[in-house]
């Protein structure tokens, strides 16, 4: 009954892997409208391309064979565990249109690794995480054609992969059934405009949280891609927006060690008082407060491989005291926030325990090297101005 | 239009309360089996009522009228919040068929008042607790009859209402959109049975979490009743299954303290060495780390009301070591979980740091005492045995 339900010749005794190789194609008879570049519709970050990819997995038989379907809505269960007990993990990725006309992922193999360690982080199946790229690579060349055009170069689209536990099943105990599926966003560019009507800034405003607002701690699971990292931190930013700024600069524990940005990694750039050194300082992972982040685990490498020297890449432990020792004396030369949302973007200010500072920042301000460099590098790798392992290109028909 | 959507005279700027008068029924045409008491199909806690009652809401116009219609799927966006970011919330509590053939919910203002502050902490909207409670009783006026009938006096119905973010909007933001649903469930009476086939025990086996592994944080959402805090507990109940126990205990803090276990409230009863006294000891709600169980808030307050002088309720941090001491000198007289699931459950051990405690239980044992004597306060209420405000009743045609 299995075999015949998931298309292969197996038996319960094997589960199936996620496999990409016979993909079910159902093909969208309507044409979705594709939002304008900077249009409200593109800001409402809700408009999803043609198609979707869906795979349905069962702890009997394994991942069944994946479907590509027309966008719309999915059905599930009221006792769906995902909606019920927030066994649910994404990643969120994008691809490029290069300058060249080629269509590439950036480092895709980091986000679909952290997907399947999210997914065990909430007792989601595993997968082979190649096997995920291939199926977003599929789901790309049916509709970056329309979506994402050849003269829609140097833009992107957003990829959202979910794993979502679905089936019938209240008992507070792993899921027995998953669903796994992608979709894809025309999405704006946080880092270099803002929404219509809104004047644009360079940069985020952030206000770093009270000590009764935490987002993550150590034995719990600040460091995976779960919903529960993110609904549970909408009434934390709500008070920050309704403050006048744009993200929560996350801080933990009574020394108030920086965490992350909004949901976003944090990085300073600082002068060392005492060996002069110029640093790039970020929080560490070893404590699995943050997540790690494919734009911060890139900006590190390259500056450690390309700044030596220039720049000492520092991956320690830091609080809003140092933070705010360093801007006392005037050590800081820039901070910004990195993640695929925003990209790599300046910060303008922080707000901590009521008391404002207006952080190195601006294109007229040597504070933006560091910022516009990183970005620069990242870019022309995203966008195909250099050749880099990175990059991975996806072949159109 | 939103008047007519939501077949209300109202206009934009006066979102709708939700509102229990003017349910609109879709009565189902067929009749779901209904599992037998004590079957696998029980056990497996996933076969609900003939119906179910779901209410859409939206930022603009608020609470549209709610539906009663047949139990099925729910259409849900891909991009939906509560699939994305985990803003979502639930109730456990329970309908009585009591010996006096009438229909009572238990303390139903509790659980109602519960949802909406779990609510407010993932941002979802808040309700008139009573408006929930009618929807309640409209739902089991129409699946009572069937699925808790008159001749299953002594017997519940497990009642879940949810409450989930909707919508399409994947942006890390507030939902504008959700959706409200109540959905019925025969469920085993975990304090008394176990599911066919497996010997039944008069307890519960808990091993104690280690310190890298922690529920919940002062500042985080340990206190509500959302998704967040129950698949990322998975993983540590799947082991400690694996291990051969019940439930974790949740231990909090360089010191041990004692916070749940499982999902459920933890209770020791111990004779003070200083004092001679007997307390009732459980961990307090002030640091917002433990949910506000409506079974542990009754048992409290019957305890202080009618066993002054014999039960001294002590709501304070308690560390296991204190614990583990108490049972070195022979004070602790018994322990149990309490909850909606689990009611009030014995329990028979404790594995702390490798170390088993084996504890005061068993019928034959005085350690039963107070766990028999709570459930059946409870129970006596619950069932129609004596008259008590916290027994509702709900009337039926």
């Amino acid at each position: 009954m299995s075999a015949v339900l998931n298309g292969m010749n197996r038996t319960s005794e094997t589960p199936a892997p996620l496999s990409a190789s016979n993909i079910i194609f159902n093909r969208s008879t309507v044409e979705r409208s594709v939002p304008q570049h900077g249009s409200p519709e593109q800001w409402a970050q809700n408009v999803c391309s043609d198609h979707m990819v869906t795979c349905r997995w069962t702890l009997s038989d394994g991942w069944e064979v994946p479907h590509i379907v027309p966008y719309g809505n999915l059905s599930i269960s009221p006792a769906a565990s995902c909606l019920n007990y927030a066994t649910q993990c994404f990643e969120g990725m994008k691809a490029f249109r290069g300058f060249d006309g080629k269509l590439r992922l950036f480092r895709p193999d980091c986000n679909a690794k952290r997907l399947v360690m999210s997914a065990q982080r909430v007792c989601l199946p595993a997968f082979d995480d190649n096997e995920l790229v291939e199926l977003i690579k599929a789901l790309l060349r049916i509709d970056a054609p329309r979506w994402l055009p050849k003269e829609a170069a140097g833009r992107f689209l957003y990829i959202r992969p979910c794993l979502v536990g679905t089936g019938d099943q209240l008992g507070v105990q792993t899921p027995r059934e998953a669903t796994l599926y992608i979709m894809m966003v025309p999405w704006p560019d946080f880092s270099k405009e803002s929404p219509p009507g809104i004047s644009p800034r360079d940069g985020l405003r952030l206000y770093a949280s009270a000590e009764d607002t935490i987002r993550a701690w150590p034995g719990g699971f600040g460091f995976a891609k779960v919903g529960a990292n993110y609904g549970t931190s909408f009434g934390a930013h709500g008070e920050a927006q309704h403050k006048g700024y744009d993200q929560v600069l996350w801080l933990f524990g009574p020394d108030h060690q920086i965490t992350e940005a909004g949901a976003s990694n944090f990085c300073a750039i600082v002068r060392n008082r005492d060996s002069g050194l110029t640093e790039l300082i970020t929080p560490p992972l070893a404590e699995k407060l943050i997540l790690d982040g494919v734009t911060r685990r890139s900006i590190l490498e390259l500056a450690r491989s390309r700044m030596a020297g220039e720049l000492e890449v520092v991956e320690r432990k830091f609080t809003m005291h140092e933070l705010e020792n360093a801007w006392e004396e005037g050590r800081i030369v820039e901070t910004f926030v990195c993640g695929t949302a925003f990209f790599i973007t300046p910060v303008l200010s922080i707000n901590f325990n009521g008391r404002e500072l207006d952080l190195p920042h601006g294109d007229a301000d040597p504070g933006k090297r560091f910022t516009s460099l990183f970005g620069d590098w990242l870019r022309n790798i995203q966008l195909g101005v250099v050749d880099h392992q990175w990059a991975v290109e996806v072949k159109e028909f």
